[in-house]
């Protein structure tokens, strides 16, 4: 058991988004809304530059990536195309005695595990949300919430392709809510009813698939690695021929060791020709590609990469969650790597001192121009060190009564709690290079060796 | 009527979105969704930079307010506190011959506007979309959607304020979808039933609300004149006594003259202290603030800055509409804000030659580093122009025969078409002076004297 050596579980992590204005229960005061959470002040920043940094990676960095901004009420045809009006449902029971309701496929034996009642036979559920658009409330006028970002790309793939012009292999990426209403929810932020996808669908040419699908394994599982994930918690896992749905050639998990155990973070899948060609079918369009390289026309393949943004946001805390010494009590340390940091420089008067604080805040308005940064001079200078630690801000600057004489500072580490004193003309271009510097990135990709092809 | 004098209206504009990809019809394959918009390549580009330009503005570059981002499906209690259950409708009647349904309000006779039929007596209808969470569809499980994301802010209030240590006056922040069952649409991306916010509620001592009031209106204004709307298109328009909602104290529109007609962009609130005392009697949780100054306990005021994100992307859209003339033909030219063009460069070389091509993908890796960038090989040079001027790219840098020689490219300026060559050494500096540079930010901002408090 691995988890057992991690000083980071569940509860500490929660605790710690609590107190730290990371992540608050949603409508707390009413007494919360089952598995649904609010993003506090720091962890909106951290989402935020977890979204912007996949963004800027798969699309903004890229020639062959392009991203859209679909609805998230679609066309209930669009549904019925996916499969996810037929099929994307769950075995229902019903206690005949506490009328408690479970999942038929989670459940060990044949009697309520609340009340042991007798169980109803399994219903099958569906899990997308619906509602009604305009003021009537029948069957003509349900529209779902999507359960997933992936078909407002499929169905964009024409207009997308020609206003762009855009040639095989090419991409479509989205970011954005997506809702399910799941019958077991849990594990704070890794399963809720409510939450936000970064997909991409790559259409590329029918016999060029395995090797795209491969890239994309490779690519993907590199972000995370580049993002300062530890490569001992994280993990390829390829779906068995069994667990593949009927129309995915192949696919792969990239899971991650959260405290609840091996778990998925992002599924990368070679589709095929699936999602195009229903939708073509069911909407009449056209949907195929003219290659004109070999004058062929075909529907391309697609290979999905799809992730959570909020159990990124939950692996990137849990994995740089620490506790360490300092000063002869433990400290809490978010080693968040710095692209990732809500906050990138704490500016601290050593103390709330009348001559101190003037010369912080003009310290802190230059440093602010460049970098988000926060002033703090409220309480110890050891206490706020320990603040910025849990918020994961990597470096801290002091200015202490020496820095009036000498116009010199201190910069604090937040990772050695190292401490290096300098001149305050040096102060931004220093801080410059640390955030983006070599330290953060030392940690080798993973290779291409780890992942072959399918053999069989 | 100034629209008459002005080259765009809504039609260019639906046009230009959709050659180019900033915006499509929804599902369009399936014939559409009603008012439902899907954000195209460019598009969503142009979103996320009004966005990001609102969120540096509001939250990254101010020390009193910090951003959240709440779940879009809240506890039901908190939109009775708020009045929504109670009072968020709309007067319906039914024709009692074609079945049609109108806003009674809207309507000018008695009879059915379609078939002039009898119509019934008006019933009240609720705007926000309902939806059940969890298996069982009874009123214990209805849920939802969000029809403003400022309810998500008052509910955590106290979280933020505890967590963050902020002393009033302080705001907080939050962007996302909000949802309402309009029953009448359209104006293209302007009343939509799923829709975006970028609101602020920012909190203040009870006697000090006229002054902030005052404040944020003119902050708010200034947005958009700094993001280059045209001053003569935007204008400020309080409400009158009995347009107010009964608890608010002062209100005004932020109003664009859009092809429509002058509507509302953003609305600036001093909404007293409503909310947080709603939310206190309906959660029995105390939402007042100690003032360590004066030894006072208070419920805060609450000014609310409440902006649309797809209504100010139109108003980006169209504010920078232009025709003019090239080479004898009408140019259409998006002359966006650098800070908001979706692409800031385009790297051309004069046509797709075996040695023009080398040299311009090296440009385009070198430039691609540091600005969003697109490489364009494909038709004439003039009709490339064209394409970028509609896309709104600030410039475009083009590889010639002389290049190969001289290592000097051309900068052709999208605004004025004039075009400068420089050594290959300088474009990246050059280009970086261009698109921060003074030359977009010359309009002179609004003055604090055009807004007074209210007298009476």
């Amino acid at each position: 058991m691995p988890e057992e050596k991690r000083k980071v579980d569940m509860d500490k992590i929660v605790s710690l988004c609590k107190r730290r204005g990371f992540i608050f229960p949603s409508s707390e005061i009413y007494g919360g809304l089952n598995s649904c959470w609010d993003y506090g002040p720091l962890g909106v920043e951290l989402k935020r530059n977890v979204r912007d940094a996949w963004w800027r990676a798969v699309v903004q960095e890229r020639d062959d990536v392009v991203g859209i901004d679909a609805s998230i009420m679609m066309h209930p045809q669009a549904w019925v195309a996916s499969g996810h009006v037929e099929g994307f449902s769950d075995p229902l029971v019903e206690c005949k005695n506490c009328h408690l309701r479970w999942r038929a496929d989670q459940l060990s034996g044949e009697k309520c595990p609340d009340c042991d009642g007798e169980l109803t036979e399994p219903k099958m559920f569906n899990l997308m949300f619906k509602t009604f658009m305009g003021p009537v409330e029948d069957n003509a006028n349900v529209v779902y919430l999507r359960p997933e970002t992936a078909q407002g790309i499929f169905v964009n793939f024409e207009n997308v392709r020609s206003t762009m012009r855009k040639k095989l292999p090419f991409g479509i990426a989205q970011i954005g809510k997506s809702f399910r209403n799941e019958i077991t929810t849990g594990n704070f932020i890794f399963r809720t009813r409510e939450f936000e996808q970064m997909e991409i669908e790559y259409f590329v040419k029918p016999d060029t698939d395995d090797e795209w699908f491969n890239y994309w394994v490779k690519e993907r599982f590199n972000w995370y690695l580049k993002l300062g994930i530890k490569k001992e918690n994280l993990r390829l896992r390829r779906h068995g021929k069994e667990e593949l749905a009927h129309y995915a050639k192949d696919c792969y998990d990239i899971e991650y060791l959260f405290p609840m155990g091996w778990s998925e973070l992002e599924g990368v899948a070679n589709r095929g020709d699936f999602d195009l060609a229903q939708h073509a079918k069911h909407s009449g369009k056209g949907l195929d590609y003219f290659d004109e390289e070999t004058n062929e026309r075909y529907v391309p393949y697609v290979i999905e990469p799809s992730a959570g943004v909020d159990r990124s946001v939950l692996a990137f805390l849990v994995d740089s969650y620490d506790e360490d010494i300092a000063e002869g009590e433990t400290r809490v340390v978010l080693r968040l790597h710095p692209a990732l940091a809500p906050i990138k420089v704490a500016v601290l008067p050593l103390s709330r001192n009348e001559k101190l604080v003037p010369m912080a805040r003009e310290v802190y308005t230059e440093v602010h121009r460049h970098f988000m940064t926060q002033y703090d001079d409220a309480q110890s200078i050891g206490r706020r060190y320990r603040r910025q630690d849990e918020a994961g801000t990597p470096f801290c600057v002091t200015i202490d009564f020496q820095s009036l004489e000498d116009k010199q500072v201190t910069i604090r580490e937040r990772d050695g709690m190292a401490q290096i004193r300098l001149p305050l003309r040096d102060l931004v271009s220093t801080l410059q290079a640390k955030l983006s510097g070599e330290a953060f990135t030392t940690q080798p990709t993973w290779s291409a060796k780890a992942v072959g092809t399918r053999e069989d």
